[in-house]
């Protein structure tokens, strides 16, 4: 336990509460309600718990802090200047939440040294922490704990837990016995509402038990107290929450205790009297020397067990220590291009004609030999998801080593580990749901968009072609909508080539992440060329020339209706009219390239046709308002897919009158 | 307690156990597992607790069944077609999961009748009842438990529990003491994967009771048990929920208690041998005589409760009457026109210059004293979102006439418990959310798309004008993706007046949903005319024409960046171009207009630009793949929404620029 007496201890917390005051009150605007009543918990951390070395940010072994109440993110800005994190100053506090500083108004991962991840839509650090905690496991089974060794915690408010995801995330915690991720839930008893009693009532250390962990209360303004808890949770086989009954706004004499601490400056008067009230002296942004030197202390305080580390780290022998540095980074595995190559040749060698779900699965069979980092799994839909290979071992308490997650019918849960397993560094990770229910994980695919992280959907039965479960089923809007999202990739094969070039793809574009919307159905084989080419990496390409002339007309299609597209510009021909097929494995890809490339694909007949079993959204930048669109325009409809495909009238025989009445017009 | 002795449950129970697997295995495709498993807990139901009407089974005060496990969909025909809802035929079972049946793969409210809400998409029904329960207990306080007096049971599955949204759901129903909500878990230990076990160990009954719940366990297969269980329930002041301990597949020799008996058909061999194990004769879809009569006498039982409610009924005021009638059918109030003609004058006779959200509110006071039955509510953000009127009352379990719900941080579960209270009959109903966490709730909005649900979502916050919160909270891609979504009607209005006249789609449309995307900032009031006509109604209107001759700019913009257009409109005159404004309050309604009105509306200027604080996505429709588009093409950043707007570049210059650049090109 620590020798850290209190007085002393409150003045290193107190050094977080004035900063965090003075933040928001130059802004004017942010929350230093959370920062002041949770300051206590986070000095225990910092100062007694956390293995860290400021100076090194992205120390492989540091213990994680995720704040998921990102909303009080000057805690966190606080806590990386006080610990003497390298471009963290008082100048970058001074501009908290102004555009382009490092200190914006919710923790940004790609704005700020030292923030683990982004966070502000509640509910995700908690379950983001949970993919940390998977992946720290893991590694830690593959390399050893002299190597891998840390801990994951995560500071919650109620918000964080009163979102559904945090069910998700808990249960599958709980499940996955992570023992080394430990959750301080801040239990101020205050919403944006006004009491929280208004709107919750639930006890949350019996829920967290009911979910396989342990749970404690403490005092949230008793520092040892929650040390001892730490220490508690430590030595438990089961992940910890800790409620931390605390005072919003603590030491604020009018505003703590109430929803006014929560979210606006405190004005001028009642700051004054806070700092009265907890003894700071000086002026805005000043920290006295003798606690920034203290702070500073524990910054470095982990130095010796990183210097330590280091030495482990340089014992492994060279070809592991460059396969430890590419993980880190999500480098791309050096065979992962042959590999997808060979793939290609085989599958042009023995066409195959099924569905892109199980062309996916062909792909990672290929791919995963290559790839040891690759962690799959799927939200209770592995059957249909086809997301894992014949090798693959699951993941459990019990076999750390398995690469395969069962995640459960938590698709949510699932898309906000994937992004704390790529986020930990050491793994890639996609995992699989039905493309509908894109719509349940879309807060934590947006994230993964936000932050860059290149996490890959395998989402199958992506349209009416799955046929009778009918439109709750159906996705109609969701590649529209996946479209629509900056960063967000979206890719929608047509056959077994183009699956596994979008698979190679997904994996090499390490800036983002990847949606692969795959059929349930089975598809013809339709690519009949294997170079070394990434053709759908353009987005789209000319699959098949007009015959005997220039194109009068361009058929643009993606995915299942690339199919209808090929016996549309047959039958064109059978009439006479010269069409051409562009298949477009992915709209938004098409559109970001320059505009002559763009051009080159899309060409200049005079008539555009797109056929997609999706809604128009969006193609019009292609086909231009007066192109033709043979698609849906209302949700699906239970039945046998062949006959959904008519009833909506997406077939080839649609394509062709809507190009004729184009022709003849 | 019930007179049915065990071998006559017995064979009631399997009448639907033997259609469930005929209409699985003609169809060759569906989910006989749960109507085999849980057949005991749906025929005590049916036939000792529930008061229905067969015969109507929109009789108002009837008790609610809800099957959230919607893949168990066989288990509700089979149902509905045993207690003999009109309709609903062996025919159509026959037909089960064909093309325009009643009996699609997923129960359809709006295919089939007697079947309460859509489910399939998991966790839904669950919360959705929730809603229901608090429009049952809202209605009653009102009318007297002489009119609304109902139970709300639900059947929900692993699944169901398992996602995100559940605990949203069951939080909220423990919160509000809905002591008339009961639940039945079909634990079945089974899901798709296989054993339950390999994703989840959550203690379901601990978990229930720690959000406030009566919850226990029996045996679900014995229909005593059940029926005790339910008795208990009844008397609670509490939620419950019975945990049913099931065999998935009840009855068939091979597959029961399998993740095989789970979602395909049993096959021949298997079926016949379910069936002489089951003790039932006689070929595919039959039923014996003795025990349809019997289901059909429960179809029948409630008949007599039905005629005395209708005596109570009949004695309330003809007034009375026509007001319970309006709102069961959400019957446009008779002087909603009239309030929102005399809130827009008083706008024109002393203009606000306030947020669009400040506007809504503002609308808000003057709808809800015609409109009696609009239930408003928030995520937490009220004091942001403005939905709540001054003479608003909180709904909680001691003012159950409240009218505003304190929803918590629970997105999804307010969408959903809206859609509940929608489908109940009684309520219209609106709930306030940040525009960006409308992706928390997406899939319960797209049920009430599907639905055809008019739910009104109040979100604000609208675009990178929320400013220092920074990209996780400012929405960017939403308004595109919502949008995209059929059904979903999306308004962006420019000022109050557009803000009222988007209220009054919003509630006149009964067919559908309506986001109401509102501003943060503060914004002019543009408008200058009060006619009865809602201009905003067709999406899209001009604004201000151009000036001296023939527009050679059309500018098209949608609520803050109207101000921008008109700024632009200024700036281009004083270069000598002609320019236009049209305000597109709703891109996608305009799309929806016939030709000649889009036309009309777009105009025939050579330049198009469009100025929207979101993406391009879906403006090429209006503007052309050539039309100049200001907006966003990134995720925001955090700063003052000013300095934000011009770190974008969505400015009148730029605007100007883009414009300019076409005229000179």
């Amino acid at each position: 336990m620590t020798t850290i007496d209190r007085a002393q201890h409150d003045k290193l917390a107190n050094a977080i509460r004035s900063l965090a005051m003075d933040g928001v009150e130059k802004a004017n605007s942010g929350h230093p309600g959370l920062p002041m009543g949770a300051a206590d918990v986070a000095t225990v951390l910092f100062t007694r718990v956390m293995t860290y070395d400021a100076a090194d940010p992205r120390w492989p072994d540091r213990d994680r802090f995720v704040l998921s109440a990102g909303h009080g993110s000057m805690l966190l800005y606080a806590l990386l200047y006080l610990t003497g994190v390298p471009g963290m100053e008082l100048d970058d506090l001074k501009k908290f939440r102004q555009t382009e500083s490092k200190t914006p108004g919710h923790p940004e991962n790609f704005m700020t040294a030292g923030v683990e991840t982004t966070t502000g839509p509640l509910g995700q650090g908690l379950a983001t922490a949970v993919g940390m905690a998977m992946a720290e496991r893991m590694l830690a089974a593959e390399y050893g704990k002299k190597i891998v060794d840390h801990h994951t915690y995560v500071l919650a408010s109620d918000g964080d837990l009163m979102e559904g995801i945090s069910h998700e995330a808990i249960a599958l915690a709980g499940h996955q016995k992570l023992n080394k991720l430990i959750v301080f839930w801040d239990d101020n008893g205050i919403s944006i509402d006004g009491p929280l009693s208004i709107s919750d009532n639930v006890d949350q250390v019996a829920r967290f038990k009911a979910c396989g962990w342990r749970a404690e209360r403490v005092d949230g303004h008793d520092p040892d107290a929650i040390e001892a808890a730490v220490r508690r949770a430590q030595k438990s086989n089961k992940p910890t929450m800790i409620a931390c009954k605390t005072i919003i706004g603590f030491g604020a004499p009018k505003k703590q205790g109430t929803s006014k601490a929560h979210g606006e400056a405190l004005g001028a008067e009642e700051l004054a009297a806070a700092k009265k009230n907890l003894g700071i002296t000086g002026g805005p942004f000043e920290v006295a020397a003798d606690v920034l030197k203290a702070w500073r202390g524990y910054g470095k305080a982990g130095a010796a067990a990183h210097a330590d580390w280091k030495g482990r780290y340089e014992a492994m022998s060279e070809r592991k220590r460059d396969e430890f540095d590419r993980r880190q980074v999500h480098g791309i595995p050096a065979k992962l291009d042959k590999a997808i190559l060979a793939h290609k040749k085989a599958l042009i060698a023995t066409p195959q004609n099924v569905a892109t779900r199980k062309a996916s699965e062909l792909a990672l069979e290929a791919i995963t030999p290559v790839m040891p980092e690759l962690v799959m799994g799927s939200a209770d839909l592995t059957p249909s998801n086809n997301t894992r290979t014949k090798a693959a071992q699951d993941f459990t308490p019990k076999t750390p080593k398995g690469r395969y997650v069962r995640y459960g019918i938590r698709e949510h849960g699932m898309a906000a580990a994937m992004n704390g397993i790529t986020l930990h560094g050491g793994f890639r990770t996609g995992g699989g749901t039905f493309l509908v229910f894109a719509d349940y994980a879309r807060p934590s695919m947006r994230l993964a968009a936000l932050m860059g992280l290149p996490v890959v959907y395998v989402m199958t039965h992506d349209s009416i072609g799955l046929g009778e479960d009918g439109p709750t089923h159906q996705p109609v809007e969701q590649i529209a909508s996946l479209r629509a999202m900056p960063n967000m990739h979206v890719f929608r094969p047509a056959d077994t080539i183009e699956t596994a070039e979008a698979w190679q793809f997904a994996l090499e574009n390490t800036k983002g992440p990847t949606v692969l919307a795959l059929s349930r159905q089975n598809l013809p084989q339709l690519r009949t060329d294997a170079t070394a080419t990434n053709r759908s990496a353009k987005g789209g390409y000319e699959l098949l020339p007009a015959e005997g002339g220039k194109a009068e007309v361009s058929l643009f299609a993606s995915g299942s209706e690339v199919e209808i597209a090929v016996a549309a510009r047959k039958l064109l021909a059978e009439k006479g009219v010269k069409a051409r097929v562009v298949s477009v494995p992915s709209l938004e890809l098409l559109l970001a390239q320059d505009e002559a490339t763009q051009a080159a694909i899309i060409g200049s007949a005079p008539i555009n046709v797109a056929v997609e079993a999706g809604v128009r959204f969006g193609w019009d930048a292609v086909i231009g308002e007066d192109g033709g669109f043979v698609g849906m325009h209302s949700f699906g409809a239970s039945g046998p897919y062949k006959e959904v495909y008519k009833h909506f009238g997406i077939t080839p025989e649609a394509v062709v009158d809507a190009a004729m009445k184009r022709h003849n017009g």
